[in-house]
């Protein structure tokens, strides 16, 4: 795999591909050709059958795809098969939804605990989740090798705890402060992902007709 | 505008442009050139007049853009001045952490009510907006010019509660729910646009390097 070569907008659309083959899957379909499955994604079939060759050779000429050969393809290539270690920071109403709804194992990661400052939450479970003390960050972070940080506090305590995850060693940050921290070059390996509720809004206002 | 001339990476990219204006006035600046604000943005000089040719002529050749003014009419352009009426369906944990922590206003929406089924929530105010009876949805629906509806409720709901939202003439559909539910026809016109969390963390796993 040529990580370094493959374009943003294809890394992106992995997911939407995974989530249309599990659907097939779930329907019982074994195999399906280029054009239907971009049909079901809004895409041609040249552009899944390019896409897909940045990663190998996964149809065959006339059969078409293999479904659930492509969808475990597709999830490995995605690195979700490693159920790499995962923590949250900020277990308020967002933090809390994420813990207790979202499925972190099916997107390749083990949430293994959360942090909060408020007193009532400190030493409680979320969903199997244990929340500890905000101030017990760092030191946590030095004696278990997590991977992730979701960050789902108030944007005015965003830059100083990405700041400490950063400094600690974490590879990667899912924001959701909606803001936009800084990240120095000295961490410039650290991954940034961004769940910008706003901008998705936003588009949706303008791409309203009046 | 022409609105139908531009792509989608550029309207993706619009309120990216916002959030980046927004913290230069913040910080009392004045006017900004193309390649400083691109530099922001993580985007060439060319690529940002590009985008912004989209629109009008909004720089000065040797001035720069003015961010004040940018600001504006690139919230005027998103039609973030308008206001429009939304609701939400499913007050849980993330319906609950919208309706306290995100700021409609600001993204040109007035959040007018919530819906949910439980008993305990019905008839209740959450930071100002009431909650009904989501039996009470089409009724509603019926009496009041609702533009947007945020659906943050099960997935196992989503394409009965969307098939409803679009029979009433709902004109954009936030999509909170992780489910991709199907759009007829009839509703061709109608706006869905998803907040794939999933997509999102999928997305930061493949990005982490080993």
């Amino acid at each position: 795999m040529r990580k370094d070569k493959i374009s943003n907008a294809v890394i992106r659309r992995l997911p939407r591909y995974c989530r249309n083959l599990a659907a097939l899957r779930r329907e019982g379909v074994e195999r399906i050709s280029s054009s239907a499955l971009g049909k079901n994604m809004g895409l041609t079939a040249s552009q899944i059958r390019q896409d897909l060759s940045c990663f190998g050779e996964f149809g065959q000429q006339g059969y078409g795809y293999n479904v659930d050969t492509l969808y475990q393809e597709i999830r490995e290539i995605l690195g979700l098969h490693r159920q790499r270690s995962a923590i949250l920071v900020g277990a308020g109403n967002l933090g809390r939804a994420l813990i207790r709804n979202f499925d972190f194992v099916d997107s390749g990661f083990r949430l293994e605990a959360a942090f909060d400052v408020r007193p009532e939450l400190i030493g409680t479970e979320m969903h199997g989740v244990p929340v500890h003390d905000a101030a017990e960050l760092g030191p946590y972070l030095e004696t278990h090798a997590v991977a992730v940080a979701v960050l789902t506090l108030p944007p005015q305590s965003a830059q100083k705890t990405a700041d400490l995850l950063m400094d600690k060693g974490i590879r990667g940050i899912w924001n959701f402060t909606n803001f936009d921290f800084e990240v120095g070059e000295e961490h410039a390996e650290v991954v940034v992902e961004s769940m910008h509720f706003s901008d998705s809004l936003q588009v949706l206002s303008y791409l309203i007709r009046d």
